[in-house]
């Protein structure tokens, strides 16, 4: 049995249609009913909800931004009464305002359903140990996992960030079999487990998922190598409910958007049209607490063609490349950091943690890598250094087209983080 | 409605006694036959669990200490076989490893409900918005609180410790009606809220919940002063649940403790024999994935006597004073830090922090206070501050019994922390 529900996971695609269009004129109605907010945004669009009539035209709905969230804060784009809220997360808000979240008893029950959906797709069962290493304080990260393990009825252990020696000693001891983090986080876990000599043998690890990050294929052979773990990519994001949205297969090809809650478009950033290829743009259908239409998620990604030979029938998207705002524009070329990790990660030389460095020189703009070499493969002879540091430079400039300063740096030089790594600077901006 | 669980709250003491027998003896005879540690220390005492036929009887069952549970790390006293665990918690493990307390479905439904009966009878209601300011990783604060908040159906913010100026924000911005954190970081909390210039008045606070560490009747009125609260004291351990163990009625004249999940007895912690005041020892009647007999909490307090007119029959103990190992004796005397805390607080003059030192003088004990003084209140010139220097020290050793040097401080110059504050050094050790 490799599905939670395999009903719903598995429903004919007519079908699967037949009722994201019940449900996307019930949500319509739902949030011009209660959201003063989305009946001005209907009324200047010279829209009313029974417009809608198919599924696309969802297409007439005019986007939500983030910037609605940070306008309507705290409350004024929540579509129940206070009393009927059981949960307030809220984005850590780098700028000003925290990006806030509520939940209703329902939307709990849903999003740890969707999270035990595909915590099953990656293999975990009541018998697992599961340890999460991520913030429970505000964040959805921790909650979300751990409301789906708990649901499937494993151990979980909300192990939080941070403290690495404790975290590996506790998958050592407490015969941990699945573990969850952001990738950067895993590989520097991985650092923590060569000090301590223990290896992957020494555990009982079997599974990991990893998200809220970028990160390439390179970098899931590295997780796996380190750990001994099938690992898989997860995605979500806190205005929809946290991660939930979707979640590779075993086919690991593309992830799974839940259809039956999520209406997922791709648009292009700059036109705002249609596009294959572009930012997610994602509709909740069941949200009661805080329902969006078309909320642009910032997120770039393509939709995968074709079934997939796993039996789910959930529309597919590739790996997110990146954010809208985090595209590099170097010399009129569009760079994303996701793509210059896959190219470096490609060299077994290289080490897990890298940065990239964009400055303007007399109006040029000039893309730089520093890059750890990787201690048990490089010898440190300056002629190796010096191969090593033109043939990165070549594969960076053909795949990317744009030419990339490399500079190599020794192992453990570069600053660690426990959450999401800082990985671009971008000195044009100072 | 005062009650979450009127029947069990209010049951009449010979119902509540002949419960707790047939729970003693069921879970005797759980012990007994499922964990070798307990069959073996059965063994020496020459005890069976037949032998076990009324309450007192639990007198003749040898006691379990922490250092009983780091001899048997991680899963040696465990019940139930490991896919019967669905979460692991884990202490702090400041000297090694770190004590681990597993739980299944049935208990963390039961704490689940305690924490419910608790929160409710502080006076938490659906209709609330609770912050809760505690760790949620490895440690049971957090979801102590989160579980019974969200069984009442309140809206709950997880909002973990730390980034004060924040946790205020959220308190102001979210309507939040009900916090809990330690004592201390509440008292950290009213500080950064002058400095934010925002009045208990802005707030919607009713109602707090404090605990994880000893505080005092003067910090209680302090707490409340500041935020517009009324403020309730709660007690609990890892070993048993987290917290739910027991709290503060309306009375707020002693603590209930759940009999119908917990047998408590008090004894010497000298000569170990049951006494009127001396550390708290319980029985885990209901648990399943790490019962627990006679276990010494470490914690000092005694039960009080009567009825509570609140209606609740459970059996009530005094505030904790302090624990076992936090007993100074200077010269030959015993001192609670609680008691001295009690004694600073007294005097208005007297700012929220303050420091206790210990040492060792030729051979003689020596203990002195360093306070902040509360700049509201104090002009700061010489004559008033050495008044007051007088003042306390006379009112310590009348109180305490012993000389004690005061030391006063500028208001922030001593260190804050986020959890349970550090307020003993006792030199003498080091």
């Amino acid at each position: 049995m490799s599905f939670w529900d395999e009903k719903t996971e598995t429903m004919k695609p007519a079908g699967l249609e037949k009722l994201q269009l019940k449900r996307l004129r019930h949500i319509v109605n739902y949030c011009y009913s209660r959201i003063p907010f989305y009946r001005e945004k209907f009324r200047q669009a010279g829209l009313k909800p029974s417009d809608i009539k198919r599924l696309d035209d969802v297409e007439r709905i005019p986007y939500t931004t983030k910037q609605d969230l940070r306008d309507n804060y705290p409350f004024k784009m929540v579509a129940v009464p206070y009393p009927k809220i059981n949960r307030i997360h809220a984005s850590s808000g780098t700028s000003g305002k925290p990006t806030v979240v509520v939940y209703t008893r329902g939307d709990l029950d849903v999003w740890a359903d969707l999270m035990a959906r595909e915590l099953y797709m990656s293999g975990v069962r009541k018998e697992d140990t599961v340890q999460l290493i991520y913030n429970y304080a505000f964040f959805t990260g921790g909650f979300g996992f751990h409301q789906g393990a708990e649901k499937i009825g494993a151990a979980v252990i909300p192990a939080g960030v941070g403290n690495s020696r404790k975290q590996i000693q506790v998958m050592k001891d407490f015969n941990v079999s699945m573990f969850s983090s952001t990738p950067s986080y895993a590989l520097h876990l991985a650092e923590v487990m060569d000090e301590l000599n223990i290896k992957s043998g020494d555990l009982k690890l079997r599974v990991g998922v990893f998200g809220a990050e970028p990160w390439s294929e390179a970098m899931r052979k590295r997780i796996e190598n380190s750990f001994g773990i099938d690992a898989f990519d997860n995605y979500g994001l806190s205005e929809m409910c946290g991660p939930g949205v979707c979640m590779e297969c075993e086919e690991k090809c593309g992830m799974h958007i839940w259809g039956d809650h999520f209406l997922p478009e791709i648009v292009d950033p700059e036109s705002a049209e249609i596009a294959d290829d572009g930012e997610l743009v994602l509709t909740t259908l069941t949200k009661e607490g805080l329902p969006l239409l078309r909320y642009k998620t910032g997120d770039i990604t393509s939709f995968i063609s074709g079934g997939c030979s796993c039996g789910r029938t959930h529309k597919r998207i590739a790996r997110i490349r990146g954010r809208v705002d985090d595209m590099l524009i170097i010399k009129g070329v569009n760079v994303f950091p996701s793509h210059v990790e896959e190219i470096i990660m490609s060299f077994p030389e290289m080490g897990d943690s890298y940065q990239i460095i964009v400055s303007r020189d007399r109006q040029m703009d000039s893309l730089g890598v520093k890059i750890e070499v990787n201690p048990e493969i490089f010898t440190g002879s300056e002629v190796q250094l010096r191969d090593l540091r033109q043939a990165l430079e070549r594969e960076l400039r053909s795949g990317l087209d744009v030419s990339v300063r490399v500079e190599l740096v020794e192992p453990l030089s570069l600053e660690r983080s426990a959450g999401k790594a800082k990985r671009v600077f971008d000195l044009r901006k100072e």
